[in-house]
């Protein structure tokens, strides 16, 4: 057996999740860009780790839908592997922390295909009669594995989708699909790395992504820290970015994450991604979704199963902590939105290139 | 010759402009909702008046394109009603002060509309070899003349307007087009007024208008005050609201201004409102232009003849005040952009509702 205290995911200026002899990190992405904040979990933490990242997917402190799934089984890791309690206690915490962490988002269905993954690891040490350190081992093993298959995911995406680019052009993205929202180089915005490595020009055009700016926060960061190109616009310029170009180039394609795809290829995703979808479907520019398998979700049948997160109000009354409007206005303020199948060009995934 | 002290506009809590015996206030609407300033012109501040109402639209206290082409008149209205020079000095001011006022906006044409109107007034008086009163009357009549003419032009719109509206009805719309960007009630937010004043429970989605957020500001604090009931969303909800519904209501049409209409209909209006467009479309929601017949311009070919203002890039950096991206990133940032005409089902002005 490993050392279930061995490091998992090594400290990275782009890796938000860090699992390794010093415990449990958690870059502050609510923070980004202006101050770079790590929330810290010893491993002597235990019940309060897991309650305190789960508070952290929460509130948004860690985001993006692989990320959220990572910060979950590491959690798991961190609480598993200093086992101080009776198998039997030790069993009843991790059913109840999996419990936890199941009900801090709902919508990304990552989250519930990397807490399976390592529900599924447990179930067969218990069932076999594994003791603590067995089943504590499993855990941190489907942990492991889990980040580390969404690191190589993410790589295989980039070569995949990189075929669809060309030198010179330019792609607009919504909301931030780089590093700090997975376990690897991102989804869609790696994609954009990975053309780039492969020598072409590729340039970005970043939707800042309200209410809470992802788009301007984190992927303009990112793409700077990178060495990307990016113009950054707001929500409502997308369909004039389309039509006249941004600064001289034409926007040649859109690259989007997801949060989840059902099964028809309806996609939801962050709040904006639809409407992006139509100003491409009426400039015919192709739209992409870059995701990993584990974002798919063969039992939603379509859109109008997945369940969509409504957060508070006060996220969209107000900008960086400043008003934006009458403090009581009513307020919709749905996270996310559901692209129509119809609307996809095609999917970009580990495995290629191609239709749902 | 009737006084020309007289009040034009007389102050009102939902009427940006005031032209009375105290002189030329406007009001700051980049400081709405939070406070009310007013920016007050003695009729012996001459040429700072002018220079202070230009300055006033460059920066934005005022906006909205009938409000542009008002508080441009009534500038020049102030500055005529104490002729204190000799005619020739004093015509030598008026055409200086008419070009400051032409180069502070370039995208609504309701400015360069309304100055005309002064413009035609006064070299008619001249040519005629009118004295230093008869030029100064004929510049305040035909500024009187504008902005009553915008007035009555909103109240014509309004009802027009409303009789494509149903009892029940939810209207999605973007920016500001109330009391506040006009002379009158409004262009699009006028409709609305206008039909529940018929008795219609007509209710508004207002989108929030980034960057500089009219929408969430003025649009949300005017239908509070004015009782009509109002949600506000992200410019990225649009597209999902007109899919879902918002708070169990579907969004039946939609409504925006205009700063200038080509003429094959092609129709520049606050940035976000093409891809409003492009959202209706998609979902075969009716979306209708308000805008008074000042703002048509039969000099434009089409949309890509209309000049489109580019402002800073600190609009799109930061919100309220607070910065949402690294401050360094590069920006574009469109104040408005041109819906074509095959995505408008109607025109309303003054004349009816109708095709351009």
């Amino acid at each position: 057996m490993t050392d279930p205290r061995r490091p998992i995911l090594v400290r990275d200026a782009l890796r938000p999740l860090c699992l390794d002899e010093r415990g449990l990190r958690l870059l502050d992405q609510r923070r980004l860009p202006t101050e770079e904040v790590w929330h810290h979990f010893d491993d002597n933490d235990g019940d309060a780790a897991v309650e305190g990242v789960a508070r952290c997917i929460e509130s948004l402190a860690v985001r993006g839908a692989p990320a959220i799934g990572g910060a979950a089984v590491l959690a798991l890791a961190a609480f598993a592997r200093r086992p101080r309690l009776t198998r039997a206690q030790f069993v009843d915490a991790l059913l109840r922390h999996d419990a936890r962490l199941r009900r801090t988002r709902p919508t990304a269905v990552n989250l519930f295909a990397a807490l399976d993954g390592v529900a599924r690891a447990r179930d067969a040490v218990v069932q076999a009669g594994g003791d603590t350190d067995a089943i504590a081992a499993a855990v941190v093993d489907a942990a492991e594995a889990w980040c580390h298959a969404d690191e190589a995911a993410c790589t295989a995406m980039g070569d995949h989708g990189a075929a669809l680019l060309s030198d010179g052009d330019v792609v607009v993205t919504i909301c931030h699909t780089g590093a700090l929202a997975t376990c690897g180089q991102g989804t869609a915005l790696g994609v954009v790395k990975s053309a780039r490595r492969a020598g072409k020009d590729v340039a970005v055009v970043a939707l800042e992504t309200r209410p809470l700016l992802q788009g301007a926060r984190l992927t303009a960061w990112e793409c700077q820290r990178e060495g990307i190109p990016v113009t950054l616009i707001t929500d409502g310029m997308a369909a004039f970015a389309l039509a006249r170009g941004v600064r001289g180039r034409r926007i040649r394609r859109a690259l989007v994450g997801a949060d989840r795809v059902a099964r028809n290829g309806d996609t939801a995703n962050k709040i904006g991604t639809f409407g992006l979808a139509a100003a491409c479907a009426h400039h015919g520019v192709p739209f992409h979704v870059v995701a990993p398998r584990t974002t798919f979700d063969d039992s939603c049948r379509d859109g109008d199963a997945i369940p969509i997160e409504e957060r508070s109000a006060d996220e969209v009354r107000t900008a960086v902590g400043g008003a934006t409007s009458p403090a009581d206005v009513a307020v919709w303020n749905p996270s996310f939105d559901v692209t129509p199948a119809a609307l996809i060009a095609s999917f970009v995934t580990e495995a290629g290139v191609g239709p749902r």
